[in-house]
C-alpha cells in the first residue's frame, strides 16, 4: 500500500452487477485489511489479476480459492461454490464509464485508438493485440516532474486469418 | 515497417470525421511511402504521437509543421493554414469501436477497469491517471510463445484537490 | 439557510445508486436539521465539498470521519466502515441530467462547450482544465435585476504532455 | 492571447454542424489573426460571448453585426444575412462529449450534480440557476501551485412557481 | 371526475422511481377516493399541480402538508417525514415516453418544436418560455365535433442575457 | 412581429433534414422580411400552422399554396411540386432536443406527463389527447411579473376502444 | 387451445415491470388452465384484449372484474383494488423487442412503415391510422402451403385538422 | 386515390438512405401522377408491395422491371440496372419512428406486443409468424362512427426446430 | 466435460434476466456435477439446446420435464410449473454483449454480415437462413495450428413472399 | 449462382460507409456479371472473404490484387491504390441490424449467445473463439424438409491467460 492508509473496498453499489464471490472476497480483505499486492505476493499472481478476480473478471484455479481461502481467511467452501463456474466478464463498469479514473482509460482509447491501429499494423500487419491471451501491470514512477502511473497491456499478436 | 511490405492510409469512409489536415498528410505519407516510425524518427517525436497527429489527436508545433512538410514534401503553407488550430479531438472512432483491433482496448477498459481503479487507489491513493499529462507507445516482442504487442500508457498522477 | 426554512434530504428513489454512506449521512444530518453550510464550517471544508462526500463523490479523510461523527450525532465505527475505500464516483446523476436544475449546468456545458475551448485554448495554449485538481463553490448575489446564483469551477491547467 | 503564439480556428469536421456564419466568423479571424480576447474588447463583449457568438450559440445585435464586419474586415452584407435569424443553439458539441477539455466541464456536472442542487437548494430554495439569464467568463490565475483556470457561471435564481 | 367512475391510483411498477412519499400519497387518496380536482379545491392549488406534488414533482409547503394529512386522512408526521426534502424531478416518465398519452405530448413537442421557437422568437425575441416559473392547467371543451382536452402552458419569457 | 426588429429565418444546418419547400419558403420570407403572424393573417391560419407548414410538419391545400406564392412572391410551380406530397413529419427536432427554448417544452412533458395523464384520465376516463385532431397556438401576456408567453394545446378527447 | 397442449404464462422476469394484476390474474389462469380464447369467450372480449387486460395494456371495466373474478375463482375485492386505476401502458416490452416473436412485429413496422404511409396517404389523405380508436384480432389459417397467422389491426382514420 | 387530390411523393429528406432506385421510380411516379393502387393494378402485384418496392423493401422481378418501365414511362434500362440487385431492407424509417403515422404501428406492438405473443403461442404453440413468408395489404371501411384503416397482416407460422 | 475439470454454473449477477427455471436447474445440474454434454445425451438433444433450455430460450416438452427432473434429481412439480410455459426469449444477453466470448460472435455478425447476406443472395435468392427453423451445434478440432471451436448454423432458408 | 437469376450488387445507400474499393470493385463485378463464387474460385479464395474483402472487412494481398485486376477487368493501379492499406472493419452494417437477413445472424447471438459460452467453457475451458484467427463458409443443402443454408464458424480457441 504505496500511500500507507487505504485499501481499496467494494462499493455498495455496484454489488448487483457482479457475481456473489465479490462481496465474500471484499468482505474478508476488509477485515484483514489487506491490499491487492499483499494479497497478489502470497498468491503468486499480479496484484491487477487479483482485483480482477475479485471483481468477476478473471478465473480463479482450484489451487488459488485454496490459498486465497488462507489468506483472507474465508470459508473454502463458500469460494469453492461461489468460484465453481466460468466468469461471466464485462458487467461491472457501464461504458462509457462514469468514474474519472476509469473514463481517462476509456479516453485513451477514444483519442488514440486510431493512432495505435496504424502503428500497430504498420508493425505487425493486419491483426488485433489479443486482450484474452493478454497480461497487465501498474508500475509507479517517480522523476523530477511528479508522480507517474504506468500501465502496461501485453498482449499476443493475432493476425487476421486468409481463407 | 515490421511487415516489409504495407503502411496505413487514410479509409475514405473516416474522412469527414476528421480535420482537413488528415487527408493531406495522409496522402503526401503514402505518395512517399513512408511508414510512422519512420517519420518519427526524422521529427524526433514517437510514432504514436505521429499518428496522432495525423488523426487530428495531436498538436503540431511551428517547428514539427516545417519539418513535416519537408519529410513528406508537402506544401509547408497548406499544412500551416490546415494544422493552425487547436486539435478537436476524440472524434475519429465511434464508441463503442467496430474496429476489431481497437474494440480490444475497449474491452480491456470494460473488463479490468475497476481493477485497475482498486490497484492504483491502493498505490497512489484517490486520484486519477492523467490522460492528458501523457505518453505511451507501443513495442514488439517475440518470446517462445509467439509475437507480443506491448502498448505502455504512462500518466501523471492527479490526486483528487481538498476543498 | 438562506431561506431559513428546509434543509436538503436524501431521494429515497437515489438511494440504490449510491454508496451505503449516503443514507447514514443524510439521515443524521435531517435528524440534526443541519445545512450543508453549518457542516461545512464545522468541518472545515467547502459547503459543495460536504454536499459531494454526502453523496459519495468526495473522499473523508480519517479525520473528516471523526469530525462527521460528531457533529451528525452519528456512530464514528458506522461511518468508518462506509467511508472506508476510494469514492466510486459518477453514479448519481443520469446522463442527459432529468432534474430541472442539473440540467442547466449541462445545458451550460452543451450550449458553450465549444466557446470555452476556444477562449482556453488561446489563454493557456493546448490542454484541459482539470476537474481532479479541482476546487468550487457557490455564492449568492443580490442586485437591482434580482438575485443570482454564482459557481466558480477552478481547476488546474494541464497542457497536453509533447511526446 | 496569452501563450503568445496562436489562435483558435474552426475544426473543418465542425463546419457541418454549424450555421453558415460560423465559417465566415472564423476565416474572418483567421485571416486577421485576431484572438477572442482582442475581438471582444474592441466589440465591448466578454471574450466568451464572442466565441459563442462565433459558434452560433449567442445572438449578434445590429450594432454587433456592424462592429464585427469593421473588426474582422469581412463584408458586412453577408454577416448581416448568415446572421440574420435568431440562434439554433445546442449542435455544436455532441454528449458526453468526445472532446477533453468539454468532456472535463461535463464530468463536474455528472459528479457535482447534487451537491450544486442540494447547496442551491438550501441558500435559495426550490428553483433553478438559469442558463439563459446567464454570464459566463474565464479567468487565468497563477499561484504556487501552477496555473489555473477560473471560470465563472453567474445565473438568476429562478424560484418554481407555485400553483 | 368527469367520467363519474374512477380515480387515478399510481402503478405498482412506478414506485421504485418515485419518491416515499409518492405512494403514502396515492394510498390515502386511494382510500378516501378523493379525485385531484377535489384535492385541488380543498388544497387551494390547481390540480395539476397536487397530481405533480403526488408524483414528486412539485413541492409541498409545511401548510400545504398540513391540510393534505387533514384531506386525505394520513399522518401528519409521516407526510412531513417523506416531503422534507426539495423535489427531485423528472424520475417518472421515461423519454421517449411509451405511455400513449404523454407520448402524444411529446409528439407534440418533436412536430411543432421548431414553429413554436420561430413563432415565440418572432413575439418575443431571443430567449425561452420558462417551464420554472411556469404555470399549467387543464379543461374539458365540448362541441359539435365532440370532446376536447385543452392544456394551457404559461412560462415567464426569460431573454438571453447580453454580454 | 413583436420586438419589432427580426424575423425568424432557416438555420443552414437544419436544412438536410428537412424537405426542399423548406428552403424555398424561408427564403422567399426572408426577401419579403414576412413574420410568420403576417403571413399567416393573409393565409388565413394560425401562425404557427403556418411555421409547421415551413418546416414540413403541416400540408398546405392546393388554395394555400397559390395563395403562399402571392404572399410570397415565390413561383407557384416550384412550390406545387415541393409541397405536392403528404407530410413526413418528426424530423427537424433531435430528441431530447438540444435546443434550449425547445428543450423547455420537453421537460415540462418529462416533469408533468404523468400529473396530466392522472388528471386527464379522472376527467375524462381511459384514452388521450389526440395530437392529430389538434390545434395550437402561442399568446403574448404582460402583467406586474413580466411577460408571459402561453401555449395552449387543444386535441379531441379518444377514448380507448373496448373490444 | 389450438395445440391442445400448453396455456401461455407469465415470465417471472417480466413481473418487475407490470401492474400487480398481472401476477395476480395469471397465477389464477394458470391455477384454472384456462386459454385466453375461453377466457375470453365467458368474458365477451377478444382474446388479444384480455390477454393485453392482463398484460396491463387494456382496462377493465367494473363488470369486467367481477366476471374476471368469477372466471378465474379470484378474490373479487384484490382484483378490484388491483384493476382500480387507468392503465400505465407501454411497459412491458423493451424496444426493440428482443423476444424473436415480437420482434417480427417490429421488423413489419420498419420495414414497410413508408409504404404504409405512402398508400394510407393515398386512400385517405393526411392523417393516421388511430392506435386508440383500435380493434385487432389474430386468427389462424391452413392452406396448401401451410399454417398462417392472420393479425388484422383496424384503427379510426384520424385527419390531422387544419388551423 | 380515394381521396381524390393526391399521391404520395419522395421525401427529399429521405433520398440519401435509399436505393437510387426509389429516385427514379418516385419522379417517375409523380410526372405521371399515378397511385399506387393504379400501378399496382397495372403491375399485378399489391399496392403495399408496390410501395414497398418503390421504398427499395421488395424485389422487383425481371417482368416487374419491364411493366413498371411502360407503366411509369421511365428508361428500361436505368431501371434494370438500378433494380438489380437484392434489396438491402430496413433503412428508410428510423426507430422509434417520428412520423406519427408510422409511429402508430409501433405502438401497437409496443403496447399489445406481449398479448399477441400470448394469443399466437396459445393457438400455434412455440414460434414465430414469418415476417418474410408474409403478405399484407390495406382496406378502407366505413360506418356509423366513421372511416377506418384495416391493415391486415398475414404470415407463415415458424414452430421454433426441436435440437 | 473437455478439460475435465469445470462446469458452467449460473452467475449470481444473471438470474433476475431469467426466468425462476434458470436457476432450478442450474443449481440442480451444479449439485449433480453434470455437463451439458451428459444432459444432453441422456435426454436426447443436443447440448446447445440444453444449455438454451436452462437459460429460457428454448422450450421443454412434457417428456423432457420429466426426464431432466430424473436425470438432475429434480421436484418434477416445481419443473413442471416453472417450465410450463412458452419461453420468453432474448433477455439474457445485453446487446451489445458485454461478454468477452459472446462479444466475438456478435462481431462475426457486424464485420461479415454484408458478406454473408450478398453470398447467401446469390445462392438462394432473395430471403433469410430462419433462426427459428433452426438448429446448431458446437464441435471441437485439434490440428498442427491448435484447437479449433467450430460452429456450425444451419437453418431453413426463406423466400420473401411475392405479393 | 445458384438461383441462375442475380448477382449480388452494392446499395447506392451503402456506399459512404465504405472505403472507395467497394464501389470500384462492385461496379466491376456486375459488368461482367460474376457471382462471389466465381470470382472465389478463380482467386482460390472462399466466397465469403471476396465478399467481405468487396465490402472492406477484408485484407487483399498484392498478388489478390493483380488478379483481382483480371478476373473484373478493372485498372491494376486503382485496385492497388484503393486496397493498399489496413482494412478499417465494422462500419458496414449498423448494429442492430436493420436488414432482416443480418438480423437472423444477430438474433441467434441474442438467443444463444449464453448457451454457446455454457457449452464452449465446458468444452474447452476458460476463453473465447477468436473472430480473427477465424474461417467460415456457406453451404446449401436440400432434404425432405426444404432448403436448409449452413454456415460454419470456425475460430481458434484461445484460453484466457493467466498472470
Amino acid at each position: 500500500m504505496a500511500d500507507g492508509t487505504k485499501i481499496a473496498v467494494l462499493d455498495t453499489a455496484l454489488i448487483a452487477n457482479l457475481p456473489a464471490s465479490a462481496k465474500t472476497l471484499f468482505d474478508a480483505k476488509a477485515s484483514k485489511n489487506l491490499s491487492f499486492e499483499a494479497i497478489g505476493k502470497e498468491l503468486g499472481r499480479s496484484e491487477v489479476a487479483v482485483a480482477a478476480l475479485f471483481y468477476g473478471q478473471a478465473q480463479a484455479s482450484a489451487e488459488d480459492i485454496k490459498k486465497l481461502a488462507s489468506i483472507l481467511g474465508a470459508p473454502e467452501n463458500v469460494l469453492s461454490a461461489q468460484l465453481a463456474g466460468f466468469p461471466d466478464r464485462g458487467k461491472a463498469a457501464p461504458m462509457p464509464p462514469t468514474e474519472p479514473l476509469i473514463y481517462r482509460l476509456y479516453e485513451i482509447v477514444q483519442n488514440y485508438g486510431y493512432a495505435y491501429k496504424a502503428v500497430l499494423n504498420e508493425k505487425f500487419g493486419d491483426g488485433i493485440m489479443s486482450a484474452i491471451s493478454f497480461t497487465t501491470n501498474v508500475e509507479k514512477e517517480v522523476d523530477d516532474e511528479g508522480t507517474w502511473a504506468v500501465i502496461t497491456l501485453r498482449g499476443k499478436w493475432l493476425p487476421f486469418k486468409r481463407f
